[in-house]
């Protein structure tokens, strides 16, 4: 048996190749792997046919473990099989409770590793042809999810919002509403957004608008989640942004 | 001849497997590799062996194109040669003029493809411990670059020194003495900071303390660019730091 381990793994934004190769390789010599809904469950298939693969949830509204329900499952599959690769969407320290699991696991004296992902905060935006930052457009982003552990929209999005930054909002769309409101308490009716559904499947969808308008747009396109949401100018980087700032609509070769 | 095309492609971090999967295929059926500084040169040996690799730059102070030069360059090997990987460290579209380089292609009718890769905002920091985002501790990041397109601090800066995020700046070490003053003209003198050199080489290097002593640390230390840093709470969970958060010293298994 290898003994206990446990490698936290970043998957990217969805599609199989945005993994790293570091991921990848962590994946093929896993005795478990221990994966969320956020994850293409065809990386599994890259995984060892030996390998324990065990789904652990979680999207919303789903029965699926707890948070500590999965700090357990991580100890004892270390204990009992050896290496586990627990794989996670985007980037496993950017509110993936990465680091919870890899400090429960530290208490039984199980050694873990980070191998960082493509968060989708970056990526997600990216490959629907909106840079996070862009000189004279944007200097700066700022990551923030709506669901934290309060349940309320988050102190640092009220912060956010009377900056210039751009904000992403990281599952954040059934709390879209608020930050909608948010904003327009801050009389900002005008600010650009983007909410993109599914970032790098072929399925996605993306709605475009104002805070004014996006709640519209939004059930317009049956938007639904897990989604990320652009706020600030560089949504109107998007090509098919009413009044674009460039147009480049053909030319963006894939979003996939 | 391949038809002229542009693909932006993030290397991650710096470790040639931090690369994603995608990205390492871009790369092997490039007719021609536009690098710069930041990018591993070993990633070069996956290129095609018959694509033209050029450094484009650009270390500071060191010779190097402009970017004027850098967009002639992409649409001119286009044209004569076909596919075109320009490969960034961490990801094109975080203050790398990626988009620029798209727009300009664009312009010559060259379609343009982004692969994100690994920002170094985020892997970087967790490579060495340091998740940017942690229940109780940090719920949101902000990303920032010190050296903007006016050379002087930037406002978005001056925003994030009143908040609760976790502030990243890149290529910031060269500004550590504004930043520093920054944060205690808002008499943040104790805010927590870490400054990590070269992210994932075994070359890296990392100063930890706070807005008062990090500037002397940095100095220890010997610290040079590019390097990130990282200001906020979540920084006193790396495992050295002075009455870090959590101890699990000896079971990061790996930084590198």
């Amino acid at each position: 048996m290898n003994s206990p381990k446990l490698t936290l793994v970043g998957a990217g934004p969805g599609s199989v190749d945005l993994i790293t190769l570091r991921g990848m390789n962590a994946l093929k010599h896993a005795d478990v792997v221990l994966y969320d809904a956020l994850v293409n469950p065809e990386l599994l298939l890259f995984a060892n046919s030996n390998a324990h693969k065990i789904y652990v949830g979680k999207r919303k509204g789903e029965h699926h473990l707890s948070q500590d329900e999965i700090n357990n499952l991580i100890v004892d599959s270390a204990l009992t099989y050896g290496h586990v690769v627990r794989i996670k969407g985007g980037d496993p320290f950017i509110f993936g409770r990465g680091y919870e699991e890899l400090l429960h696991a530290n208490k039984f004296n199980i050694p873990a590793e980070y191998i960082p992902g493509v968060s989708s905060s970056s990526g997600v935006p990216g490959l629907h042809g909106i840079p996070v930052t862009h000189r004279g457009v944007s200097e700066s982003f700022w990551v923030i999810t709506a669901t934290n552990s309060s349940q309320k929209i988050p102190d640092d999005l009220r912060s956010a919002v009377k900056t210039n930054a751009t904000v992403v909002v990281l599952m954040g769309l059934s709390k879209l509403d608020d930050i909608v409101s948010l904003y327009l308490s801050h009389n900002k009716p005008h600010v650009s957004v983007a909410v993109i559904q599914n970032g790098s499947s072929p399925q996605s969808q993306t709605a475009l608008g104002t805070i004014r308008s996006i709640k519209e747009m939004v059930e317009q396109k049956g938007i639904t989640s897990p989604a990320v949401i652009v706020i600030g100018d560089v949504a109107r980087l998007h090509p098919e942004f009413p009044n674009a700032l460039c147009n480049q609509d053909s030319l963006f070769a894939s979003f996939n």
